[in-house]
Order: structure tokens, then sequence, then C-alpha cells
């Protein structure tokens, strides 16, 4: 299976609390000496545990199982799987050509079917081996692992820019000093920096921030288990509330700003979000707090005209009467658990992406990001 | 300790499932033969467990560790804790007086410091033992036992009156015929029925609901535990989801009325109530939806003037890190966690009481459900 436990990890230098840190950007993935490295999420905040994948069933049991999430980090993770295929493929001699490598990409496509960035990764590295199939086999591996460093290195960039772009509206203003954040937007999802964590990392480092509330994000917990963590890793001030309490958190007009993530944009800026971002964005708007949704331009879904076109994924029961196997709720109870909500984008103040900012999307700002 | 497992309770035919059912008014208290049967609400949902007490000791450990919780029911426990004590003392011989009983008033209100109802109970009880001071002991006894009977059955009578009026507000409508609600507030926080729940109880049996969404309500999980448990025992429909996800439920349309208790009333109609409370108010409002308060009138505080004298309770950080001993966020997490909050009058369409039903309240509108 090709995993091994990180002893090597913590010797790293570059080895940061829990994170590798790489110019500066915190990461829960990391390729080197043909092994990807992943922050095991599913341990957090308990333990940190590192697992070390050397081929491509191991990356996609690591997708599949969700020890990686977050739509990017997926996308980068298959990238690298790709690449152990081919490697493995190498070593024993056989030719590296797309038909060849066609098992590998089945299965990594499979290991999560609904994350659009993960087929769009694997077709990025399929389109570049067919470009390379005049070279020689070690060329052509050359050119692969390039190909996946790219789109981290892509990924990581769109993240940089967004940061800076989101945390240059907010203002700073001891007053209502603090912001509000819901799920893991953060290194944990992405290839490094995360989009709306992003944004909160740079406000906080450039003083414009006084500190974090974190919903806690039922029924994962992301808030909790993973942006907690992020937060408190880096020693960013944070208060971590149940997500019933963003109300009344609101009502002291302490917050100036509620950020969050995005999962799916329709082409008039309606945006689908981890469930409870809508409660927020209704929230904000009552309260006078403005509302900024951060995520790179791949997120805008340009066929789909508004949010009612937004399929919502139902998830199972489990999640919301058990927490780790503990009984919550009777047995056999009757749960609605939509894993999304669409807020219209009449309740956006502000949409950030790598392309720009847009202020109270609506259709023609945001096709005017596509031109 | 006088604590014994209730075999005889499963043998006594009121008991229906969980409850006992006692004039068609389920109950999770129960006074009987110098005994007191307690419904042990931290094992629900998972086991149904009475606790027998035949002592007041034992009555305030089931307060304390919260066997039983919600102020009226715990208002009753006292009264029947103070019985039980009247009965120790006679039991040995000794005279029956207030002064003689100090100790076990003394040991009851310390129980639970801050809940209005145990108090008032309590002294209930004191005032009629002083009345009766002229009788023989004896008689005494049957005095304090009237009383008590009594304290019980005026909540269950004021829950039955307010059960009737709010769901007489509640017009039967396919389009929008779901309600929505917060918390636990039935059989298991009273005397029996309950007050938003009695309600809900009533417009289900009355055929002018479809069924009933159940906030999970964290950090304690009354809803999920509780509430649930409660309808599932009486197969009335319902839909348990995470706090974050009503909003989302709101934006359906399905659903006509939010209903809700209250811990406190100011005397303006500020409503202080379980946390998350508030925000289905402002979404409510959002929505088109109505917001119904059901309370007794002992819980309006006329010395209070508004929302803002409402001391809020601020709760351990536990309650939001752990659930059940399960570590949920990084070690040391800085949480915030209060546990109510304050709707504003403005939010609140209807306030039931066992005294009238006040739409819009407002000073005046309250001050005349006392002439």
């Amino acid at each position: 299976m090709g995993i091994n436990r990180p002893s090597e990890v913590d010797a790293d230098r570059s080895f940061h609390h829990g994170f590798i840190q790489e110019l500066g950007v915190l990461k829960a993935l990391k390729y080197k000496d043909n092994t990807l490295r992943v922050l095991d999420q599913r341990r957090l905040p308990n333990r940190v545990e590192w697992i070390c994948c050397t081929d491509a069933t191991c990356v996609a049991k690591v997708i599949r199982e969700m020890a990686v999430r977050g739509a990017p980090a997926i996308g980068v993770a298959a990238a690298y799987g790709y690449l152990l295929a081919a490697r493995s493929l190498a070593a024993r001699g056989e030719g590296l050509t797309v038909d060849a490598l066609q098992a590998g990409y089945r299965e990594l496509a499979a290991a999560r079917p609904t994350a659009v960035n993960l087929v769009w990764a694997l077709d990025r590295m399929v389109a570049c081996l067919r470009d390379a199939e005049p070279l020689p086999d070690a060329q052509r591996l050359d050119r692969l692992s390039d190909e996946a460093q790219s789109i981290e290195a892509r990924d990581v960039e769109a993240n940089l820019a967004m940061s800076q772009r989101g945390a240059a509206l907010i203002e700073r203003d001891r007053e209502c000093g603090w912001v509000l954040t819901h799920c893991n937007t953060g290194a944990l999802a992405t290839a490094g920096q995360g989009t709306a964590l992003g944004v909160i990392r740079d406000a906080w480092s450039a003083g414009r921030i006084e500190g974090v509330y974190v919903d806690e994000t039922r029924p994962w917990l992301q808030g909790s288990r993973l942006t907690a963590w992020e937060l408190q890793e880096e020693s960013i001030d944070y208060r971590l509330i149940c997500d019933g309490a963003a109300a009344s958190v609101l009502a002291t007009g302490r917050v100036g700003w509620v950020i969050v993530g995005a999962d799916r944009i329709a082409a008039n800026g309606d945006t689908a979000n981890k469930i409870g971002t809508y409660s927020l964005a209704v929230l904000a708007r009552h309260h006078g707090v403005k509302f900024m949704v951060v995520a790179p331009r791949s997120t805008i879904d340009r066929d789909c005209r508004d949010g009612s076109a937004i399929e919502i994924e139902q998830r199972p029961a489990v999640e919301v009467s058990e927490v780790g196997g503990q009984l919550l709720a009777p047995r056999g109870a009757s749960v609605y658990n939509p894993a999304f909500d669409v807020t219209p984008a009449g309740l956006i103040d502000a949409l950030v992406t790598e392309a720009g900012v847009v202020r109270h999307p609506d259709r023609d700002s945001i096709a005017r990001l596509f031109d």
C-alpha cells in the first residue's frame, strides 16, 4: 500500500508545528523524494499524523477516506497520485503512455466522484503526458513532475492573491475589529494558505483585525476540529462558538465582516457553501455586518444560471445523530441533513477571486471576471 | 441515599413508552407511595431509566446532576423533596416544624442556585407548613402533600391552557404546515405536557400541522436527545436538523411558525431563551415566518426593564469542545459559550401564556396580562 509513518517529516527543517512550512506558506500536502506526505485530517485535532504515500493506490485511499479534504487540496493530491502511478510503471520498465496509466487514472478519479477539481487536475496530467509522448520516458516523468508542481503552485498563488485582495477590503477598526468564519477554508483545504482563512491570516498579520469568531460548523465540525486548530497553531486570537451563537455575537457589534469560502458559484453570483453559510448571510445583513465570499475563479460555474439550479447533496443521518460512534438522538431518528445551502448574490457584499474583487456580485460583474 | 431501580414503574398500568401517562398527559416525574420517580434525562435517548427517590438528599442529587432539568420540573421535584424530608422527620418521631426542616430546605435550594422556580416552590412549601403548625403532625404531612400536588397540578394546568391557546393560533395550511422548534420545552422540562412542545402536541392532535423540524440545539443537544425522543415516543412526524440548517429549511417555504419557550421575559417583552433562539427569530422575520414564544406568566420578570438588563450565563468551554468526553477541538481551545441569547420583543409575533395571548408584545400589553 505504500503507507509509511512519517518520522522523517518531524526531522524536516521546514516543519512548523503541525504543518510543513514552505516559502512562508503552511501546507498540509508535501511531495518530496517520490513520496506524497498528507496530513491526516481525520486525526485532528487530537493527533498530528502524516501519511506517506509512495503509490497511486495509497493516494486514492487517502482521498476516498477523507484524510485529505477540500476541493483544491484533493486536486493537487490526485495530480501527485498520477505522477506516482507513472513512476511505478517506469520502475517496472513498462512504456509510459496514457493508455498504460488508465487504471491509475480510474482509481484516482473514482476516489471522490463529485469533486470537480480532482478530474480537472487528472485531465491536466493526461494532456501533459500526451504532449510528451515524442520524448523518452525519463523526460516524460520530468514533464509530469513539473505539471503536478505547477498545479500545486497555481493554487497557492491564487490563494495568496485572494488573501491580499480580501485583506485590503478590511479597514482597521478597533470598535468592530473581529471577523467571523464558518467551516474550514485554510491550508488544510487547499495546496496552502487557504481562501477565506487566507484572507483572515493576511488581515491578522497586517494588524487589520483583532480576532476571529469560528463557527464549530455542525455536523462535521470542520470549524472546531480544523479551523480552530489552524488558528491556534499560528497564534491568531480566536473564539470557538456554537453555530447558534453567531447571531448574538453579531448583535454585540464587535464583528465587521463575515468571511466564508464557496463550493460552487452560479453565473449570477448565488453561492453554494457549507450548510449554515446562508444563515450567516441573513444574520450579517440584519446586523449591518459585511459579508465576503473568497473563492478561486474556477469555483464559478458559468453554465449554472442561478442558485436554484445547484443540486444540494443530502448526507447520511448518522452525521447528525452520532458523534464518534456515540448516539446523540433516538435510534432511527428522522434526520434532514443537507450538506450545503445557497446564499443569494444579493446578500454578498464582496466576492474575492484571484482575478479581482467584485462588489455586490451580479451576472454582469461576474461575466467581466472572465474578460 | 434512597435510590431504587424502578422495576415497579414498568408494571404500572399508566406507563406509556418512556413516560408515565396520567389523565392523558405524559410525565417525567411521578410521586406515589412516598416515592418520587424521576425519568433520568442524562441517559436519554440511549436508555429509559427511572430513579426512585425516597428522601430529600436523593432529590437534591437528581436536580444537581441534571437527571431532571427545566425550571418548572425542578420546582415540582423540589416540592416533593421537601415533603420527603418532612416524612423522614415524622418517621423518626421528631416534631414537624419549619426550623427542623431547615437542613432539608437548604440542601434542596442549593442544588441549582440559579433556578428561580426551585426556591419559589420550596417557599410555598414552607409557608404551607407554617400555616399548618396549629395542627397535629399527621395533618401537617397531609397539608404538605396537598401543596406539592397543587404545585404540580398548577404547572400542568398552565401548560394545557397554553397548549390550547397556542395551537389555536396555527391555521391549517398544507403549503407551510410545518413548524420549527428549538431546545426542549416538553413533558421532560415541566410537570407534564410542556410549553412550546405542548402547543406542538395539541396542534398535531388537531391536525393543524404536518410535522416538526427540530434544531439539535448545540451545545447540550436538548433537541436531538430530548425533543426528538419525545416526538418519536408519540409518533409525531419530525425531522432533526443541525442548527445551521434552519435558514435553508425556512427558505423552502414549508414552515409557518417557529415555536420556542422562554427562560426569562423582560417587562417590555424582550425574551431570553436557549442560545440560538435569537438567530431563529431573525431568520423567521427575514422569511416571513411567524415567531411564537410560549411560557407561563411566572417567566415574566416585571422588575427587569428590558433585555439589556438580563444577565447572560456563560457556560464552561468543555460543553463545546467535547461531546461525551471526546475532544472535538484543539486542547486548550478558546471558547465563547453563552447559555442564552435575547430576542427583542419586536421580532415576536405572539407571546402565549396561561393568562392569555399577547400579539406583538410590548410593555403595555404585557402589563395588561397582570390586570
